[in-house]
């Protein structure tokens, strides 16, 4: 059983003036429930408020927390158990860029069906589409996704599981689905996100708590190609899949087995930890 | 009277599964109408297709050209006078970038009030939001126009008009409604829209026609913001100001005079003998 919501109504539509729609005037958060709570609560708040405040809706934090509370009561009341997705836009807006002085922020909140239970490692392409640049809304998870989108698309026409993506300049960003990590003895690398790409919940457990945890050094910095395909073993992480290890890119084969898995297990307890 | 119909039906909602409002997964089109008749019908319809062509929509031309048409009927039926926005999105889908493999696109048509008769010339300042760029999607009029919303704020809350926006690497772009022409002497100069921006259909009519056919040469190049700022006379243009002089950017004043208003004139004759 899904539902879906809009400004804590149950309902499937929404205004079609919404800024939303009209100029990805907006962002939101993918959520794991489990019987109604959720994973990492407190992550996705401050990047909701963040989203928010960068996009410099009016109260950014107060309607942020306000929205993710009632959200949260929403997916508690129902016991749900899957993915969810809550999206916050600017609301209504008459036509033209420049947002009305008074918005009321409107938001979606949808259930979706349970989360798939495979841990198996991931098979990858390259994108050809790239991440589009920008300093002042990297990390954000803005309405605007056409890239992933796109690569997406390529991932599914050539059979790939997922694909990596790069910035314009070649540097290696993310893949379509997550954020990623290369790991090279006791050493972890995750791509700097400053001018594109999503800074993910999981990519931050993973950072500050569990690879830390596990005896890693984590470094954050710019990733060519070859690092990649250089590395020993490669995972991917988002909110859905959790820490997946990567089997290949292209024809490069990494270590998929247990020290992946090590990870994987151990960010599953770490987030259970925290369900709020 | 305004009206709003989705897929050709009228009604001002659409489904909260629409990739459209999920993903930015879609384009559109602002037209100008005038007692049903719609300016530079031809050139919308090219960038449409060009649009979701880029997007990667199954069988882009004909569901650009049967959408559009639909909608060139409905604006007909209903005699509009004003602004129109035509959307068109993936259609709806499931959680998760990659498109459903069997898409329906979606359109969403809405008459705005009569456009603004002011020819007064615009006070502009500089937005410190830049441009994203990505040469993949660089010219299209994607959903995704976070940027320009938070230029077009920036331009709210300082009291200008407009503001002109610039790439990331300090290149002058448009503006946060539109297109931008230097004039000095009988040159033009556009910014060239490779990595990123949206080319504006009143854009292309002042390069390669109206322009033109006024004695000015054409060129499109990089444009930096020192060549802006000591150009004689600068305009912005789109589908519904048509082509406005710049009276300010900044300090820094323009001459807004005879030879703006001829070339506005111009354009306004150009798009008259266009009209489909």
């Amino acid at each position: 059983m899904t539902h879906t919501w809009v400004d804590g109504v149950e309902t499937d539509v929404i205004p079609n003036d919404d800024r939303g729609l009209n100029y990805a005037d907006g962002v939101f958060e993918t959520l794991a429930c489990d019987a109604g709570r959720i994973g990492c609560a407190e992550l996705h708040l401050l990047r909701l408020i963040d989203g928010l405040s960068r996009l410099r809706f009016n109260d950014a934090d107060l309607t942020a927390r306000r929205i993710f509370r009632e959200a949260l009561a929403l997916i508690l009341k129902v016991k749900h158990t899957g993915a969810a997705r809550l999206t916050v836009t600017r609301g209504s807006g008459p036509r033209g860029y420049s947002p009305p002085s008074r918005c009321l922020p409107r938001y979606v909140l949808t259930t979706a069906s349970r989360l798939p239970l495979s841990s198996s490692a991931l098979r990858c392409g390259i994108a050809s589409m790239c991440w589009s640049a920008n300093i002042q809304l990297a990390g954000i998870k803005s309405l605007a996704r056409v890239e992933q989108v796109l690569a997406a698309l390529e991932a599914q026409r050539q059979g790939w599981d997922d694909v990596i993506m790069l910035d314009e300049a070649g540097g290696v960003i993310s893949s379509s689905k997550g954020n990623l990590f290369l790991l090279n003895g006791n050493r972890a690398l995750t791509p700097a996100l400053d001018h594109c790409g999503i800074a993910g919940t999981r990519r931050q457990l993973l950072m500050e708590t569990v690879l830390p945890d596990s005896g890693y050094g984590v470094h954050v910095d710019t990733v060519s190609l070859d690092a990649l395909l250089s590395a020993e073993s490669v995972i991917i992480c988002n909110t859905i899949i959790g820490a997946r290890p990567v089997l290949q890119v292209g024809d490069r084969t990494f270590e998929a087995g247990p020290r992946c898995a090590e990870i994987q297990s151990r960010l599953s307890a770490c987030i259970a930890a925290c369900v709020g």
